[in-house]
């Protein structure tokens, strides 16, 4: 098994993608909120690129049994149900319900690797559950940190690190890329206290200015579930 | 100061570049070799792109003083007089020459950043060197690992976190992004052993299946000399 990391997001992706197992990462915040919707009871999530695009699908489904949740700039956006906290996805609101959610770097990502094997959504939450279900599939993978705006972000790739440490853990004559083994050892670095990792980073500072420590804290938690989120037709359910 | 790195090679640069001081990383081997040419008393060296530019800058300079170096495949060049190690660039052959030197990536990037405030060769030979001219420079700092044919190489970027290590110590209120933690972090990682780092890049690993230990042996050596090669109107001198 080959083990690659896209290490910025860009559109320029491997030409064997559609033989990979891809893995999206946004920790902060928007494959963390998929992880924890889906595991609240949400029927499925529907990532799309745009607010825009948003509204244009909260029409096609109506709105009864569909929410709108997303963020622009970290904040809920005008007219959505939910922003794009963890908390707020909690049964008594999520259960049951369609999702429409659109994040500034995560959402999009989906819509990127759509052409993978399988695609499916990565996080501290879930990051045991992701390494079983790619162990699995037994192909090659392809993890893939949203970053932020298109640059690097580390808590992204601090758990592409932790997914890689787990595939190596089973699976030891793994074949690591030069972008995979730097991302394994950033997890290394940070693998004590990944809290650091999110509270260091450009983004996660970012929050923590906007008063979102809870949801740092929240993020920060590991394996609290064995959900893996799975990217198909336009479409994310467990 | 703000120290930022480009984690992969790309012609996607910042728009602040013409105001930073810009370091090129090719350690396996353009820069290491460029380092030890000019420590032997090489007058300048031409990094230039392609073989076909090599040919022709030596009709414009004459063979006299002038001498043909690189790789491609990490091979010498058939009419070269030089391969890229840098054990060829010792005082009896390149004392007192002209070089034009051509390799698969570290050559071409000084080209790609040249529009830089101040564009240095940075390798483990001289990093200690190339830290006392970032902090001299006093301005805003890019690092540009040349990577391995547009991929990330786990050299260059350990190298990077060289540089990063040796500015923080001296201004601990540097400000880094997050690509810059993150080559830092895995700096400290290998820091211990950069051999180590060398012989698990991929561009390592292929150096040693051709032979060539010896190169990556030197190339892991740090801080022997104080000489930092600085790029200017095509070319670089010490």
């Amino acid at each position: 098994m080959q083990i690659d990391v896209q290490l910025i997001p860009s559109t320029r992706l491997p030409e064997d993608l559609p033989s990979r197992t891809v893995v999206v990462f946004d920790i902060l915040r928007a494959t963390s909120v998929i992880v924890q919707a889906l595991r609240q009871g949400a029927l499925e999530i529907v990532p799309v690129s745009t607010v825009e695009e948003a509204f244009q699908a909260i029409k096609r489904f109506g709105p009864g049994t569909t929410l709108l949740g997303g963020e622009r700039g970290s904040r809920k956006i005008e007219g959505f149900d939910l922003g794009n906290s963890p908390g707020e996805y909690n049964a008594g609101t999520v259960s049951g319900k369609r999702v429409i959610l659109t994040t500034t770097n995560g959402t999009r990502a989906f819509h990127l690797v759509s052409t993978g094997a399988a695609v499916l959504a990565g996080s501290f939450l879930n990051a045991g559950a992701v390494v079983g279900e790619c162990l699995n599939q037994k192909r090659d993978v392809f993890l893939f940190p949203s970053g932020d705006e298109g640059r690097f972000s580390l808590e992204d790739a601090v758990c592409a690190g932790r997914v890689i440490e787990g595939i190596l853990r089973e699976q030891r004559s793994s074949c690591l890329t030069d972008a995979s083994r730097a991302v394994h050892a950033l997890y290394q670095r940070f693998s004590k206290n990944l809290k650091e990792a999110l509270t260091l980073s450009t983004h996660g500072r970012e929050l923590l200015s906007k008063g979102l420590k809870n949801d740092l804290e929240f993020c920060a938690q590991t394996d609290m579930t064995d959900l893996v989120p799975v990217f198909k037709e336009g479409t994310l359910r467990a």
